[in-house]
């Protein structure tokens, strides 16, 4: 739970946090996820093991602390002109970058932690880029489905096929998107699709 | 890898298996999770600790060889007359399961192996279930929508929410029944509830 309500900017245990999750990273990047130990985050960072254990509990809730800040998105979703379009390219990207091979490793690290406090952020980032996706709608004036149709049906199916069985298709994708999108016509279009 | 072809029937390896899981099984009931280790497994089961290190290579694939296990649904879903309840019914079940406390701590072994066989077998359980509405409805002339897109618009949300954010309630499980059902018009009735 500890250093989960994010410390002040720039103080001590801000300093030590970013020191301990950038020696997490390095060390990712060298080795071995199973050769990762505290002793060695902690020689890596210049903090003792004890300063990791009181502020994360154990190194599963540190690897998801450090998971989670890495999944934090780092762009807004592009703007290609269109609500549907937007979707679709964002949705793309984001089957793509959450079944690579990093993706899956900090996905199970979030999940892998016993408070899940971590796997809630994730999911709080990615509907804010689904909202970000919809203010962009109404700006344009284009119709919009609810955010949490989007979540039921784009990203929760891509997440489910990534964890339980393969990464869904560029074509599942558009499916996916084609079909939250016909919930609310486009407001130009009277034809619906055939089904 | 080993051990999940599955062995031969009473054989000694099938027996081996059988000891060590229902050892895991005991354990479990009796401590906490973190503090089993395979030392106590073998001990427990009557085997050697290479024995476990040789065919499960190590305590987070046993665990999760334990979980699909345990996942494995006893049961055929429950005949209520229609497949619109038949599917409601098992859902509410699903739902309710799988956010349960041992439903997550098994989903969670499972996810946490590396190989994601544990977890195709799983997705492999609920198609299987969804197969066997599907067919009880056909038998009684009943529409019903593809597997694919009850995994994609029922189980996918159900699993997403319990490991991203919060179980779905019964009511939200429900929306996502009626919603997939819709896909296809029930027979019998040509009105379209209001969206």
């Amino acid at each position: 739970m500890a250093g989960k309500e994010g410390p002040r900017p720039g103080g001590r245990s801000a300093r030590v946090q970013a020191s301990v999750h950038k020696a997490v990273r390095s060390l990712l990047s060298k080795m071995d996820r199973a050769e990762v130990t505290v002793p060695l985050i902690a020689a890596e960072a210049g903090v003792t093991p004890s300063t990791i254990y009181r502020r994360w509990g154990d190194l599963q809730e540190l690897l998801a602390d450090v998971a989670v800040e890495r999944l934090r998105p780092d762009m807004e979703p592009i703007d290609t002109g269109s609500a549907q379009q937007d979707l679709q390219t964002w949705a793309e990207q984001y089957s793509e970058e959450m079944s690579s091979g990093p993706g899956r490793e900090m996905i199970r690290d979030v999940l892998a932690a016993q408070g899940g406090t971590g796997a809630y952020q994730c999911c709080g980032y990615t509907m804010q880029q689904i909202k970000m996706i919809a203010a962009r709608a109404a700006s344009r004036g284009e119709s919009f489905p609810e955010v949490d149709a989007v979540m039921d049906r784009v990203v929760s199916p891509i997440m489910y096929r990534i964890l339980f069985g393969n990464a869904p298709s560029v074509d599942r994708v558009r499916d996916l998107v084609n079909g939250v999108m016909e919930i609310t016509p486009p407001r130009h279009a009277s034809a619906r699709k055939s089904a």
